[in-house]
């Protein structure tokens, strides 16, 4: 019988990340500094963020190696696995080959780990004692609360008001995990006391958290960092090791995929998957189409502008050149709450520009129904980020039927959807809109 | 640098299960018929089972094939990792070394999917249009609600209206597996409408939602069936895929448990990981100190009397020979809800009076206490019922580091806590009790 899953021993985690930035056709544009609109130097995100990863974010070096304690910690659950989706190929009788890499597996059920593990370990380095950061849904902060726990920083996490009343166990995650989380909008900030100011009854917005978070951050005096998730070029660096582990994985399917796709919320499990393959093609290796999925109702890539803007409501954050929304852009509370943002990283949106990745919007009704035939088959609930990749994958096996064309496909299913079992019950009685 | 995790490859999962009985030292008490109190016989469990699993149940073949339906979907998360400990052994300082069999990697969370597939299918085998059953927290019915879906049967789950009521995502997650969830008492049955004629506010036990599902199933005339996920026979037996992973993993390992532990509701999940650990002693092989660990609040094996009795408040099923505490005791509302039953597998209550096991009962604080620990270490937040097995894993620790003894130390993690998060909560805010 062959395999359904494809492992990797321990010993085979990747040792070092991979930065696309040597190999963008043109380079990326410059970060501006917010007041200046000068070209940001190093120097200007001290305040935010440790020496090391400030350097990673500005590296040319194709490839960084990860620290022994970081790889230390990946073993708890990577590498993670290749899973060959035998069950829904024959339910979609389809003759394509679907394959995804499962990054639920980690601790606190998402990619997100990947470089939050990272990031808690060049600040504790640097004698930081405490990392603020915002989240949304809660995978990012409970993410971080985790990596924090492991290096012993104390982790404060400014979580979407919204958010924070609807998903008491992610909230309890971040606490069993032993971090700190304030509902955002707070009184404790500048920006969250305007904003209770302009609507004492906002229910917040991840633009409005990071705000927070940085602001927080910049006035500790070097005690506390801030800690972003996604978007950032070192965050998409430190998530290539999930692309990384599925080029060796496809080699023990004796395998290679014609499409790899991700949900794409910031960019960085869409890139994390992505950019190793994508390093194969611009390399001269095979070429893959590579599919970032979208929310239809927060489309950033195919309706956004490319173009300079912050990365937060209250512009204190560097602008990038990214496909954006708009700072004031105000997502619709779709149930994806980690593909609520309205810009895109840099990287994933200069790749855009330069069609090497296509961009798709898929409405979110149609991704649960995706995620239910994919629960009932492969026994895995998915995130609902996670759905978004999961409806592509099916839409191009399905595709690959319609036109009789075998065809290997992957996905990352980047999270399970433990947390947001309300999402299932509220699709089940018809309760979404798209 | 050591392995962390010892993976085993999909071809080396287990092709039999190991069957205890004729290694019982003086054999197992049979079952009794209800209304006769004489030894039942195949026959009498007909309606509600199939004739495979009747012939497990009654079976005194040592090993058991598992058939290739089953180990292909066994495939999508087996064999189970059997992680070492490390974070946790260095916060605790101690010389032990500390390993887990981690089930929560299952679709469903927890051991339960290991017995619920081979239910599913040996119902689908013989002609089964619906499996019946009841469960308490969820871990039970969800499992079985996957197993169904697997094979395309219906699945009608009795689910404690206490539970019902507190845990509309456990009850999200059969239904996002295609199951249609009944709160029990219910006006579907004799025995739920004499509960709720008794008492209208009854907020149900395990016990009466079993009356309630063997009910159904002994009245559809064949087309529907019963299924339990703990304390008989052949689930004791499915479940030994646990303990004989676990053994050639701690060979992959370089050692070998002197104690290995494990949470004890009905017994399937301690008894599959020790079972095949106790037929290496009793062949003559090396020997393992087996520890079951029950709530101190529903202490069965550490209170109970060893007689005859009853597995549902009705008194519809066979009587058994095992530990229990009378089936009309009513645990108090502890949130280990898998812990929460008034009996013991007869195997385990066996094999508990002829000193091959030592039971241990622990107060549920010191298990969250446990649980808290054990998750800022080793990142994953252990269900409520698996956090006994870590209380006392971490005590037999502290003991050995105590003692200044190397020991080595292998318990399940059965579950995770991702659907229990209340209880967390719960505990930090100080509202649990003993
Ligand atoms: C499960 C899951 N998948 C995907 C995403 C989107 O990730 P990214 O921002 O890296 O694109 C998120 C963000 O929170 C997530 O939680
Ligand atoms: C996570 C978990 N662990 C342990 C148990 C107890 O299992 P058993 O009845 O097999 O002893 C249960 C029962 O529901 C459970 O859900």
């Amino acid at each position: 019988m062959p395999n359904t899953k494809f492992l990797l021993a321990e010993d085979r985690i990747p040792t070092t990340w991979y930065n696309v930035i040597p190999d963008l056709p043109g380079g990326l544009p410059p970060m501006l500094h917010p007041g200046t609109k000068e070209p940001i130097t190093e120097a200007d995100l001290e305040p935010l963020f440790p020496a090391e990863l400030i350097a990673q974010e500005f590296s040319t070096d194709r490839e960084v190696d990860i620290p022994g304690a970081v790889i230390d910690i990946y073993r708890q659950w990577r590498p993670a696995p290749l899973i060959r989706a035998r069950r829904l190929e024959q339910a979609l009788d389809t003759p394509a080959r679907i394959y995804f890499k499962y990054e639920g597996v980690s601790p606190a059920g998402s990619h997100k780990p990947n470089t939050a593990v990272p990031q808690a370990y060049y600040n504790k380095r640097a004698g930081v004692e405490r990392l603020i950061t915002e989240t949304g849904a809660g995978q990012w902060g409970s993410s971080l609360a985790l990596a924090c726990s492991y290096f012993g920083l104390a982790c404060e996490v400014y979580m979407v008001k919204v958010s924070y009343q609807q998903k008491p166990y992610r909230r309890g995650l971040m606490e069993t995990f032993g971090a700190s989380v304030t509902a955002s909008p707070s009184e404790l900030t500048a920006a969250g006391r305007a904003a209770l100011a302009a609507d004492p009854d906002s229910t917040g917005s991840l633009g409005l958290a990071i705000s927070e978070a940085v602001e927080v951050a910049a006035a500790s005096g070097g005690s506390a960092k801030y800690a972003l998730g996604s978007v950032l070029n070192h965050v998409l660096m430190h998530q290539t090791i999930i692309g990384q582990e599925a080029l060796l994985q496809m080699e023990l399917a004796d395998d290679y995929p014609d499409i790899v796709i991700g949900a794409a919320g910031g960019g960085s499990n869409f890139g994390g998957l992505a950019l190793p393959f994508l390093r194969e093609q611009l390399g001269g290796g095979r070429s893959v189409r590579a599919i970032a999925v979208e929310p239809s109702s927060c489309p950033t890539m195919t309706k956004g502008g490319y173009e300079y803007d912050f990365g937060d409501t209250a512009g204190l954050t560097p602008l990038t050149k990214m496909h954006t929304l708009g700072h004031d852009f105000v997502p619709p509370g779709i149930h994806a709450g980690g593909l609520r943002y309205h810009g895109m990283a840099p990287i994933i949106s200069a790749l855009k520009e330069a069609d090497l990745l296509e961009a798709r919007a898929v409405p979110q009704t149609a991704c649960f129904e995706a995620g239910v035939t994919f629960a009932r088959n492969e026994g895995i609930v998915p995130a609902p980020e996670s759905t978004h990749a999961v409806r592509a994958a099916i839409d191009e096996a399905l595709k690959a039927k319609e036109e009789g064309a075998e065809r290997s496909i992957l996905f990352t299913l980047s999270g399970h959807g433990h947390f947001d079992m309300q999402a299932y019950i509220d699709y089940f009685a018809g309760k979404l809109q798209d």
